[in-house]
């Protein structure tokens, strides 16, 4: 519960869209969001105080469904135009008062993939693509996607909502069209809880330079006010403990760490909200959301203890336990503003990674603080001062730095290692299963559409020891829809798996000691001299990439040229990045490193971080080609080590063959083949073990030697 | 002359060096500059208006002297603590008022080579590396320099000075080092020449954080004054007409290119202070700097006219005539400050490109700027708002851009290529006459220095069709030296060139059409398995960059790691960028382009732009490689257009052998293989007809091809 008035608004500037995009989580310039077209306005979905208060429904099972089957549950958008109404009717309502509303995709956690309670862009615009924000106002709507979904937004937009194709040229961000189309001195409201603290300290700074004011609405989500009823209840998932033989350090040392980072930063505690953070560092795991095993929590670390704030449904009495022997304790999810508000008062300073923590959070902490000293203040005038105030810190101030969680949890330990090396093998296992299937029944005329070879291949993940979920919607693309980056076949209305056309398969597991994600790209009968041009070329810029050696630190975009140079060469070229950060048991898409040609990102890579290689090439409506593995970055083991530093390398982790037919062997160096039949050796030593019958037959088949003549 | 108060003293702040760094041009971040050690104090020296009504010397010729000469010259400082008691004297007086004073290296151009009259941090510090910047206050003088120089400013610094390693780990910036040892509320001077604009602002805006004052000194240059008569004299060669074959453009047109790109950006006048953007501009040459065939001069163009402030005895009648032709008055140099203030006088909104124009200047434009509307306002008072200015502009404003002349000058057009083009195959042809000449004096067993060495390659220069001069110092190295980046060799105190030792010659020339810049390490003897590998890893570098594809627009440093790769291979690396752009017949450095590992430039290739192709490896006490070619940028005619968009890849300018001896045959792969015979075929074919006897055959022995096995 807010301590707040209810209806406190405050004026914040509506800043534009070149600065706060620099707020967006490095995250976002990986390759779940094509690096074309970050998203503005760095606006995340908020948890309105009432929705924490609505009612519980029974936990359910960890287990994945079929993306036929979670596709189904989403909303059917029919009544546009009523919502509109509904929306713009609670504008002029005395303790609101505003002229426009942003309603952004994302959680209160800034998280990648989000429960269906908090998918309110979708709600409202009819639009279930991932990325977007939709803006209304009184007579307009407007909704931003990028590149990936511009196709998918027309479909689903009514004729209520303006289509802004964010990325193109001339096309405004959503601050710069409100500052166009509002009157002047036009107030914006939005869910605190909506903004980081970066960006609403961002808008802040620019209130000045736009003629409206935009305003914090904190204790009503607009949307959930229409919403009601059928809106979906939130997740309430059980929660199991992350087996130290794959987290590989308990709670209590990993705290420990933490705690002496606290102190030497000068703070007494800290706030996490990013729910993969809280996860990796209390050894949980939740399934509050699809894909990522994480749950809705926030964490609060003082020098002395140490509360989670989650839903107390969701705590099994293992997890009590675990929590209890760690000197964790259990608080309710509504509670974390006034124990912010409590943390000040006692006057604690507080760690904020600013950069993902809630605008709601932060000014509470702020608000108190400034509470606290005028408290003092008063308090001195009546005392005079002692010396025991002057010589001690005289009051909570907080400390604003980036959450030390990402970097511990980035780089692996032994145990996170070796998860991440065993689940890959069975997850190969269970590829070369679904291979060998999937090219029998292409053989046998059998027509399979991209969904139902997508859930197939679930089918034989869900036999591997410790399978999980998935780690993301499987990319199942035959022909053109390959060349679309971010596909996901509906059940509706995907197409045939293609027997003459590339097959393109972006997929992965989670499993309880590791995550994958790999991509192959196939064709079952002859494909064309251009294919195999572009399919060697892509192959080029993985070995090139896979095979660099480079000092430590270096920051992953260095090496992203060497993953395009072969593709280049002939004028080619692919709009992502080529590498993403990949949890161990956790979330598919993690930072703070990434390799991608946005520059942005300075993260240096170091022993122990995974990194995905994952260069790709796609010809608009004909074929895409992406071949991905995930590494290991580990030290090279240099004869030299100039500059006195290490120098780096990767280990492959996955090991699943690249289709050789697609390999027009004439353009590759005596180098390149060495490493194609090195690493179909390794494929074959790996993973045969674990087959049998077929499967290790269609392993055997597909890991034989080239001869470049 | 100043119009300002000649006591005025403005306070401002002294920034920290990580902020000031980004105000560098981007040229330092190019090889004349060692990239790890970029001094951080952003100070430029200035001229002061005593120096600028000092007397004329007759103008000199155009002619080169050799290296030994010119460094003969060099002040001898024998009395260092008199210089700095001098300098403390002036501290105290009542129209200073100082505690310390910053001396940098600069002129007020921001010259990479600049003349001996503005050497004043070399007179007060006796410290004659390029680089440093020295802090005196009344009981401490300290010197900051990179680690090029640290060896060199250990012998030439005094026990007066500390010698502050700048980049070592813990050594204070300038501005940290006076805050910290200036009691509060110090008063630190400069010259306000020697800041650019930008640094100026920065400072301002940080005084507040620093318990420091920083004040200009707009009459006072504190050295000018102790230097007195023993100060050089202000170079007056003449300017030349650089003809319309080199040039390719007429005045005219590109005055008239400039015009319109003023009226676009709203402005009426650009004021241009870099002294190679001016050469450019007006298509003249200087003689006032060694090096660079430019003029100490500003320039300023307004829509219907332009005015170069240049010494009047420079300006032959050729020139004379040659600047009536393209509209372009002369005024004396002094007089820049009184036009500045004029022209805010008359309203004109003057395009500053603030990187590179001295706070002098700019703040000279914008105090008449103020006055200007100080007098508006009562003009207004009295005779109230008529319509006509209401509606027109209603005074003068400052345009802040970057400098448009920059990018017009690095992308050549037609006829400077040409020019680049054949002044490479003359100088190709002085460096064959000049390797047969040098193998052949070590094998009969002369002792040459590695000074005589340079010597004599200007003689073989000088003997080429329009010679002009040296484009930088020679770095003839022989052995351990040439593992110094930025050698010297000097005439007192080099190296014989020893036959069983590496020998590294980085030289370059200036010719009338074009401007030369080349890298070679031979080894007269036998070279080590070690220097080989290193030798053949460099080589493998460059022959990568040579061969890289890559989309328009790509900023340089996406190549470096091209150019790395083969050495991070097995450890090793440099310290130093890839490539710096080159002028067509003007500065050996010149922005906006660099191929290096420092990201910060995000200037993109072009086509037209010339580059060089560097790399190297350096190991301590034994030895130096680097392998240097210029390349021009063109479009690469692939046989895609993926985006859209044109490719880019290089045409080589330098046709010079490269040692095959050097080379381990058995790590190069077969395309390298095949790169290296092509590049000699192409040496032989275009070089060879410029040669005759005994160089010819030379020529020939050196372009044989490998074969490999």
């Amino acid at each position: 519960m807010h301590s707040l008035p209810s209806q406190a608004i405050r004026p914040l500037s509506l800043s534009s869209s070149s600065s706060t995009s620099l707020y967006l989580r490095s995250i976002s310039s990986t390759f779940s969001v094509s690096p074309f077209f970050n998203l503005q306005s760095p606006v995340f979905a908020a948890i309105s105080s009432r929705l924490r208060r609505s009612t519980v429904r029974s936990c359910s099972s960890i287990t994945a469904k079929p993306s036929s089957e979670i596709r189904r549950t989403r909303p059917n958008n029919d009544e546009p135009d009523s919502k509109l109404r509904a929306l713009r009717d609670l504008f002029s309502k005395p303790d609101i008062g505003i002229d426009a509303y942003i309603i952004p995709s994302q959680d209160a956690h800034q998280s990648e993939f989000i429960a269906e309670c908090y998918m309110r862009r979708a709600y409202i615009s009819g639009f279930t693509g991932s990325a977007g924000t939709a803006v209304v106002t009184s007579d307009k709507a407007a909704l931003w996607t990028d590149g990936r979904y511009f196709l998918q937004a027309e479909k689903q937009l009514n004729s209520s909502w303006t289509l802004m194709r964010a990325g193109n040229h001339g096309v405004p961000t959503p601050s710069e069209w409100l500052a166009d189309i509002l009157a002047p001195g036009g107030v914006v409201g939005i869910d605190p809880f909506l903004f980081s603290a970066d960006a609403a300290e961002d808008l802040k700074e620019t209130v000045s330079r736009k003629n409206h004011k935009l305003v914090y609405l904190y204790d009503y989500n607009l949307v959930d006010e229409i919403w009601k009823d059928s809106r979906p209840k939130p997740p309430r998932g059980p929660i199991r403990v992350h087996d130290l033989r794959y987290a590989g350090l308990d709670v209590a040392s990993k705290l420990a760490s933490l705690r002496s980072e606290l102190k030497e930063a000068g703070s007494s505690a800290i706030i996490i909200s990013v729910l993969d953070e809280i996860a990796w560092l209390l050894n949980l795991r939740g399934s509050d959301v699809p894909n990522s095993p994480v749950m809705y929590a926030y964490l609060l670390v003082e020098l002395d203890g140490a509360k989670l704030f989650v839903d107390n449904c969701k705590v099994t009495s293992e997890v009590m336990d675990h929590l209890k022997t760690a000197g964790v304790e259990l608080r309710p999810y509504d509670s974390i503003i006034s124990a912010i508000e409590n943390l000040a008062e006692k006057g604690a300073n507080l760690w904020l990674d600013t950069s993902s923590i809630n605008a709601a959070i932060a000014n509470a902490y702020r608000s108190a603080c400034d509470k606290y000293f005028i408290r003092l203040g008063n308090k001195r005038k009546g005392k005079g001062k002692t010396s025991e105030t002057s010589n001690s810190q005289v009051g909570p101030t907080g400390v604003y730095k980036s959450s030390p969680i990402s970097m511990a949890k980035a780089i692996k330990n032994y145990a996170e290692l070796e998860g991440m090396r065993n689940s890959h093998l069975r997850d190969a296992a269970a590829l070369a299963q679904f291979w060998f299937w999937l090219e029998q029944e292409i053989l046998n005329g059998v027509k399979l559409t991209e969904v139902e070879v997508a859930d197939k291949l679930l089918e034989f993940r869900k036999k591997q020891d410790g399978f999980v979920d998935t780690s993301f919607d499987t990319i199942s693309a035959s022909g053109a829809n390959g060349a679309i980056i971010h596909y996901k076949p509906e059940p509706s209305d995907c197409s045939v798996v293609d027997a003459n056309k590339l097959f393109l398969l972006d997929s992965g597991a989670q499993y309880v000691d590791g995550t994958t994600d790999i991509t192959r790209t196939v064709h079952f009968g002859e494909p064309t001299t251009r294919q195999k041009e572009c399919f060697t070329r892509v192959l080029q810029g993985h070995i090139a990439l896979d095979q660099a050696v480079f000092p430590q630190d270096t920051p992953g975009f260095v090496l992203d040229a060497f993953a395009r140079s072969s593709l280049w060469k002939i004028g080619l070229d692919y709009r992502h990045g080529t590498g993403h950060g990949v949890g161990a048991a956790l979330n598919v898409h993690e930072g703070p490193q990434s390799i991608s040609f946005r520059f942005g990102n300075m993260t240096g890579l170091h022993s122990g971080m995974i990194v995905s290689n994952e260069p790709g090439y796609y010809e608009d409506h004909s074929f895409g080609i992406r071949i991905e593995n995930l590494l290991i970055v580990k030290d090279a083991d240099t004869p030299n080590h100039f500059g006195g530093i290490g120098y780096l390398g990767f280990e492959k982790l996955t090991f699943v063959p690249i289709q050789t037919k697609l390999v027009d062997i004439t353009l590759l160096s005596v180098e390149e083949v060495n490493w194609l039949n090195d690493y179909h050796s390794q494929v074959w030593e790996k993973v045969s073990p674990l087959l049998e019958g077929s499967a290790r037959q269609w392993l055997w088949n597909n890991t034989r030697p080239l001869m470049k003549s």
